[in-house]
């Protein structure tokens, strides 16, 4: 049975539009090649009750929730009081992650802004930070992470053992210089022919060149086999309507929806 | 009263981690503009039921909801329909859009699967779309807007004119070559005396720095002159710890978390 997941970020600054996150994204990725579904991700402001409630709908409807942001040293990094208040558990400084934190500051230096920190909830389990030292933690179905992108990815890696591995989706990404409209009839066909695979038009406009409207069509599925069947049809329609069909790499255009 | 907003990023290609989505940090900023205060976002995949839920859920809670994605002519560009049930209205051509696209093709190719792009709920007024044509629309508190960041940007320009004006929040980003942990104690304090106003701390990290560590702090609040009050003391704070404050134009480091 295939995994779900959900992405919770925490943070005024995405909100404001100061800061683009890009952890969603990454995180994404990373869930796709474990073979765990990606259901649905929000962003929250740094406020309390708005963390609490957004984690309590997310954490009982899917098998996993990412949270990214706001378990820093300052006024405004709460998320980790918010968990508890979500679990309804207790907080207080986890002794590994005290001893960890006290370790990294000269004598003096280890404040009570910086030992906020070492304050994890109860029963919850560290997440190594490779990078700068601060733990995350995973309590129950929640992995709570931090929201610069460097110290979130070694967090991510931390945590990829603990996590289950499914079946892979396998995609495969045909590109054709017809403008969308053009191949919608055929691609709606298709898709009914192929059940067990999802079809995906994601149209372009490239200026200057001599066929400027094209998209790029993405079939995934886990069944490899039906996927392949299902690109070498799509490849057929492509060619049924004039143009030549190219398999380009995602990886390459992931951007260039 | 300022009012509130929420954006729906609608489409398997944000979950999948194929697409970096881009709209939502655009709308933010384009928000923040004009003194509307964005409260969440949330993204969701190309299905009927999870579209119509979070639009349910964001439409009675925020003065306005955005959604982006999921209004072409293929088979998974369900947005209208799925808009249609979440107001329970019905959906059908609308005469002016299906005249509008018609006009666009040449004869015999104004196909099906291009009269899709006609299909709005009944009761909603059309969106503009200088760039391709195909209109979003808006009905009750939801603007519906295609995904493709430049067709999603002419619709958002279209619809300025409809969107009252707040007080615009202001801000000013005060960067400081201080750990964050250093400086956390003195911003609590500074955040206790500042009630009307939010700060926030980002910290970075400049490798190959003499001074690696730093923290970018904003100061935000809707009262131009509490701004600048606790801007000026946090300055002081950060000159108490032997740094030198700079401030900076948070429009260049949007990116710099």
């Amino acid at each position: 049975m295939t995994k779900s997941a959900a992405i919770l970020v925490i943070g005024d600054e995405i909100l404001s539009g100061r800061t683009q996150d890009t952890n969603t994204n990454y995180i994404a990725r990373f869930l796709t090649s474990l073979g765990i579904d990606l259901k649905e991700a929000r962003v929250v402001g740094d406020v309390e009750e708005e963390i609490v409630a957004a984690l309590n709908a997310l954490r009982a409807r899917y098998d996993f929730v990412f949270t990214t942001g706001g378990i820093g040293p300052t006024h405004d990094d709460i998320t980790a009081d918010a968990v508890a208040k979500a679990f309804n558990v207790g907080i207080g400084y986890h002794p590994e992650a005290y001893a960890l934190l006290e370790a990294r500051y000269p004598p003096g230096e280890f404040n009570d802004m910086r030992k906020r920190m070492a304050r994890i909830p109860h029963g919850a389990a560290l997440v190594a930070n490779a990078v700068s030292g601060a733990p995350g933690f995973h309590l129950g179905n929640v992995t709570v992470m931090a929201g610069v992108p460097m110290v979130m990815r070694a967090m991510l890696e931390a945590i990829a053992p603990q996590l289950p591995r499914g079946e892979q989706v396998q995609s495969i990404t045909v590109e054709a210089a017809i403008p969308e409209g053009a191949i919608a009839p055929g691609l709606a066909a298709l898709q009914k022919e192929h059940k067990d695979i999802a079809i995906g038009s994601y149209p372009f406009y490239r200026e200057g060149t001599a066929a400027p409207f094209g998209a790029q069509l993405v079939v995934r599925g886990r069944d490899a086999s039906a996927v392949e069947r299902a690109a070498l049809a799509l490849e057929d329609l492509v060619r049924s309507l004039g143009a030549a069909p190219q398999r380009v790499n995602t990886a390459d255009s992931a951007n260039g929806k």
